[in-house]
């Protein structure tokens, strides 16, 4: 009989490297978010794509063999369009986003425009991201005062075919012609994300875990607001890194697998 | 009679603001220039836009009156296609830019491709600027090692219907994916666009002329290079501003018609 080595009652994880790979399950992470929640611990998935919606990442997990609805994943588009309903709901937005970003503002009561009147400047990872949509950007900041506001601050997004750009390259663009610097990135490292996440479990920072497969993201994001951390070497970070003694998580795995005791 | 109010026998003049603003001449602008080669001076014009090219130049100042041949006509393109040929003559290139930049380069001998295998990634002023190509420009970077070169770093450019985004914005997306710095940006007031004008011209900096409407452009970048310069407020830049005093042109005129005295 297995036992989980942490007594908190909520659990975060990171997606890709820390649950998956790509396409494949990490071995175990079925058995172990099952015994989570047969252990009565709360469980959701945090993502920083803003690139698929949650219901495509719940029907992901699902067929991997880890149920999940699509209250039990948190990504970065619907933590943006959360979090903006708090500063100005109902705002007219342009968004550099693509078809899932806008449905969720849209689901959010937002008036979505493809002109330069409106309040906020959504940018997202992009990959329809062009010179016409930095220039509606552009005009939104000089013409009609608006703000900028971003979903994630990640370079480049690994895929099966390797690395491609990702939302830093349209956060930078727009920063650069417009001379204004994006107000707040709510996705990992950010603060907003994880407080989102916990609203959504219902429990506080110190009751709750976070899982992930990143230093600089997951294990600072986490250690900032009180969480307990689990760093696992399933993905980008390798055995040796020196941050890992720096930043010190309070654990460290093969795998979430390594979560439960044999 | 009217006189030449300097003696240096080459003349820089930048073009918009300065000669013309859009699509009028600046009175008085036709008269100078004729005066100056009927003095036996030497004249080029300057432009950081590799969007047309240096026949198109020609030909819109000679309609405006003031005849010109490409020769008169130094612009980025030109600029950085005669600074990598000094660098790495003949290389593979990617190009972010317009017809314009790619023909430039092709005439001085470039191996222009649309995929990752190249040396250099050319980031010009690019309305047509998309992520395929920013994804290019990072594969390049990250699979064959390409070094980064652009053509000016303005963040907009004037139009008739206002400012659109310049290559700051593509330089800044090609930056923050790929987290390298360009290298040499070629346009003013890199000292490199001078040094072209001044070996077109066949004068030294000390027998030269630098004639512009912007301070922290053609100013700074004459003065860096010791030759004398002549503010004209005909532009950007207005009467009252405080850098004038600080960066200390060596005329500051109203337009280029006060070159001459009357």
């Amino acid at each position: 009989m297995s036992a989980i080595r942490l007594p908190q009652r909520g659990w975060l994880f990171d997606l890709d490297g820390t649950i998956y790979r790509g396409r494949d399950l990490i071995p175990g992470a079925d058995a172990t978010i099952a015994a989570l929640r047969a252990g009565g611990r709360r469980v959701v998935f945090l993502s920083n794509k803003p690139l698929e919606t949650r219901a495509d990442y719940a029907r992901k997990l699902t067929a991997l063999g880890i149920p999940a609805g699509d209250d039990d994943v948190i990504n970065s588009s619907l933590v943006l369009a959360r979090h903006l309903a708090t500063l100005d709901p109902g705002a007219p937005v342009f968004v550099i986003g693509e078809p899932p970003m806008v449905a969720e503002l849209r689901a959010h009561g937002f008036e979505v425009r493809t002109d330069h009147h409106v309040r906020w400047v959504v940018i997202a990872f992009d990959r329809t991201f062009d010179y016409a949509k930095l220039n509606v950007a552009l005009q939104a900041v000089r013409r009609s005062g608006a703000r900028l506001i971003a979903t994630n601050p990640d370079r480049t997004c690994p895929t099966e075919d390797g690395e491609i750009p990702d939302c830093a390259g349209m956060i930078a663009a727009v920063e650069a012609v417009t001379g204004r610097t994006v107000e707040t990135i709510v996705g990992k490292p950010s603060p907003i994300i994880l407080e989102v996440a916990l609203a959504a479990l219902g429990v506080g920072a110190a009751d709750a875990v976070m899982v992930g497969d990143r230093i600089e993201t997951d294990i600072v994001m986490g250690k900032r607001l009180g969480l307990a951390t689990v760093l696992v070497l399933s993905g980008i970070t390798a055995v040796g890194d020196p941050r890992i003694a720096e930043i010190g998580p309070d654990l460290v795995l093969r795998s979430v697998r390594e979560l439960l005791t044999s």
